[in-house]
């Protein structure tokens, strides 16, 4: 059967073409100033531990003037996540938008440098480079705050409906519901993709990102998702309840697959047939979380593009997240494949 | 005796104001852009191994399209070098020169945070901020490109005097030789230091630096210094020989004290009373050899300024030179005062 030709389960995709990638992720373009912090300071900041607070520039700077020297590694959520999966062997391409200054070019070069397709023209004007400061504190724990800059650049009228129909699977961050306009892109990109007959998946990305946009996500999990990614405050979140158990059982029965992240203890996938717990990857010491959640739908895509079973997608995440917990930033160092390949029995 | 009264080693300084800092060092403001690299990568690319080459623009841009992906981290020899004396407890000033841009604030952030004084105005045109692409092979052995950027801007004019003899040591690193006009600058600051009764080091930096400014080093060694620091191979290329036995020999009798790095093989300080040697301190795992040499001279620098011997002043540096070989980066992440504890009988 020829490639492109549409199966039941695949309607033709717009214009009928084939999908040149495995994932194709949208979200915020950042670039993250890491530093390590005493939980002190994080108090003496006011800044709510572990979480992911949105800071204009004037707090951006005045925060940096009170933290101590940091390093500079290229992040954004669903960057992250398209990295994991390219260096799980994988084909992926990422939409977000920075501007046409040094950040930018860092971020754009470090995408393109792991193989991600990476096409976006920076902006010409307006804010900096998003930029995502990340205070990582003794326990490992990162508490972020993320300048937007110019990731509010990116509009529904700027999505390639080709580029978002390119990946077999669309990933969506939920972090894109921040800046207004991105949330129109966000919901261009499901249509297109869902029109195409692709898959549609999202992450919560955060549990007060869930509480600031609460009615939305609970619709785009309901009615518009085919896979959801969420920790275990985001789903608890976006069904307000204490109870993990309640929660899973909520996201159940919606048609969508769920992959719930729960830390050290593993994750569990929700689908139509029942949950599936999947233990975390043991790792040598716990350096700094960041990119945790990023690195395991890293793996879970890869996985799910290829096919394989939930639990083995899961597996394939847990293997991802404990890489990039094992060292400062978000984006692997070691090369994916090679730790996958016991799980893919390689 | 009042602390800025002279005594017959150290003579009225200009303007007669007692130091108001450990250490001051000047050199090339650089931020490193670091990446993990095959020796076949290198090899390709034809870098000579060890080294730091001077690239231009479009050399820089053309290797930075070719390699992984990087991190950021400040850097420039003398800046990581005054960033070891304040983690050790001292007082450290830097004079360098940046642009009003991003990564010339990402720098000067960096110092400022570790507590070193930096108050030198960014170029507000010209070149962007200076930049160091640091191919980090298996080996830990690290490839320097410099695109020296901003830093050509530092000239003798620019140099405050209060600023140059505000240390009781004035550090010179001889990448700063690079520049035609920061030559200038390097002559004119120990110049002043000298007539303020300083003391005056310097750093050969690098073996093809010492052969692009052979005869100048050799006078400024012979003549001019107090205090020398030189690697194997830097020492070997200034007496153009290739034992450094004989170029221990030839470096002693100047007046002038020498302290030798010898990688693993340690270090050997060279008076006019005979050979220190002292072992190097023992690391788990090297990862990244940048930075060794300036975080040596960093302990060695902060023992001299206490007045300390030269074999604890060599044990310092050391210490300082194990922790920044064992992360990626060239400046410390741990506190270096608390390891240096034990050499001080702290």
């Amino acid at each position: 059967m020829p490639a492109n030709e549409p199966t039941p389960d695949q309607p033709a995709p717009q214009g009928g073409a084939a999908p040149t990638h495995d994932v194709v992720g949208i979200g915020n373009a950042l670039v993250d100033v890491i530093t390590q912090a005493s939980d002190a300071l994080v108090e003496e900041l006011g800044l709510p531990k572990g979480a992911m607070s949105l800071i204009d520039e004037e707090r951006a700077l005045e925060l940096y003037d009170r933290v101590g020297p940091a390093i500079e590694v290229s992040g954004g959520s669903a960057a992250n996540t398209m990295v994991g999966v390219a260096s799980l062997g994988g084909s992926a391409r990422y939409v977000g938008r920075v501007r046409d200054d040094q950040l930018g070019r860092v971020f754009a070069h470090d995408l393109r440098a792991t193989g991600v397709a990476y096409d976006v023209l920076p902006a010409t004007h307006g804010p900096a480079t998003g930029c995502c400061l990340v205070l990582v504190t003794p326990d490992a724990q990162r508490t972020m705050n993320t300048y937007l800059g110019a990731s509010v650049h990116l509009r529904a009228d700027d999505l390639d409906p080709a580029a978002v129909v390119s990946g077999r699977i669309l990933y969506l961050e939920g972090y894109l519901f921040d800046p207004p306009e991105a949330q129109e892109a966000f919901r261009a990109a499901a249509r297109i993709a869902h029109e195409a007959g692709r898959t549609v998946s999202i992450t919560l990305s955060d549990a007060f990102c869930v509480e600031r946009h609460r009615e939305a996500f609970l619709d785009l999990v309901e009615h518009h998702a085919d896979l959801v990614f969420a920790n275990e405050a985001e789903i608890c979140a976006l069904y307000r309840t204490d109870d993990f158990d309640t929660a899973a059982r909520a996201v159940r029965g919606h048609g969508a697959m769920a992959a719930l992240t729960r830390s050290e203890r593993g994750s569990v996938v929700v689908t139509d047939d029942g949950l599936v717990e999947v233990p975390a990857a043991p790792v040598d010491r716990v350096v700094d979380t960041t990119g945790a959640g990023d690195l395991y739908a890293a793996g879970f895509l890869y996985g799910h593009s290829r096919g394989l079973d939930p639990a083995t997608c899961a597996e394939l995440g847990a293997v991802a997240a404990a890489e990039v917990i094992s060292h400062l930033g978000a984006r692997p160092e070691a090369d994916l494949a090679s730790l996958a390949a016991p799980v893919l029995g390689g």
